[in-house]
């Protein structure tokens, strides 16, 4: 689907696809009653929930834990001016469960900061969007 | 500074500095309550300001005109894990002087999208926000 504005809407397969294919995107929440954003590495899980790996004693976790955020990822290339975004919007979990703790510790994200004790959020893939700019009708 | 979770806490100068060597960020608001985020194309202001150029019947202008928004921006490299990100805090406003808006449309951004008439969105840089992932100290 093409829009007067010249980008085109991603379908959920397509945007979960170019999600796999990126290392980092943003974590899009509330702090303090104001808009807060945080790239973070990331992984997708196999049911397509977004998975990061941080601090336990992360304001992230404090901020986000049972909350609704918006999980974003994007690549651009300016020359072209062309390029995609997608965003997850779903609920944000602790990962709490010793046994999904453990299976995350082996499949999971590592973070890229040097954690100790590192622990695991998990955003559902509840509402997935996405587009594509300047990409010609049809091209792969 | 450096903080014991790996990253180094950018200044204003270098945060703006940084800001001013990418094409694109994102508007990170709040759209019927829940967190939402766009990437856009942007220029710095000489005041430090973040201008963007949108259609004047687009969501971005209804959710962020007289709203404090945040304008993030980041560069990573995955292979050795470092990057940078900086974040900024501020109102969100329509430019609606006709001078101002003659003047941005000599030296503003331009919409990477086919816009007719295109609007003006300043953000002000109120709070600056970065940090630095991963380079040696006094790295430059």
């Amino acid at each position: 689907m093409f829009h007067t504005d010249g980008f085109r809407v991603l379908d959920r397969r397509e945007c979960l696809r170019l999600l796999a294919e990126v290392p980092v995107g943003r974590v899009v929440y509330t702090r303090q009653a104001l808009p807060a954003v945080l790239p973070v590495n990331f992984r997708l899980d196999a049911d397509a929930s977004v998975l990061m790996c941080t601090s336990p004693a992360s304001d992230l976790v404090r901020a986000v834990d049972g909350a609704v955020v918006a999980f974003e990822a994007d690549e651009f290339d300016a020359a072209t001016r062309s390029g995609w975004s997608v965003v997850v919007t779903g609920l944000a979990t602790l990962v709490t469960d010793p046994a999904e703790h453990e299976r995350l510790s082996r499949t999971g994200p590592r973070s890229w900061m040097p954690l100790r004790d590192g622990v695991f959020v998990r955003i559902e893939s509840e509402m997935v969007t996405g587009r594509e700019l300047g990409r010609a009708p049809g091209a792969q």
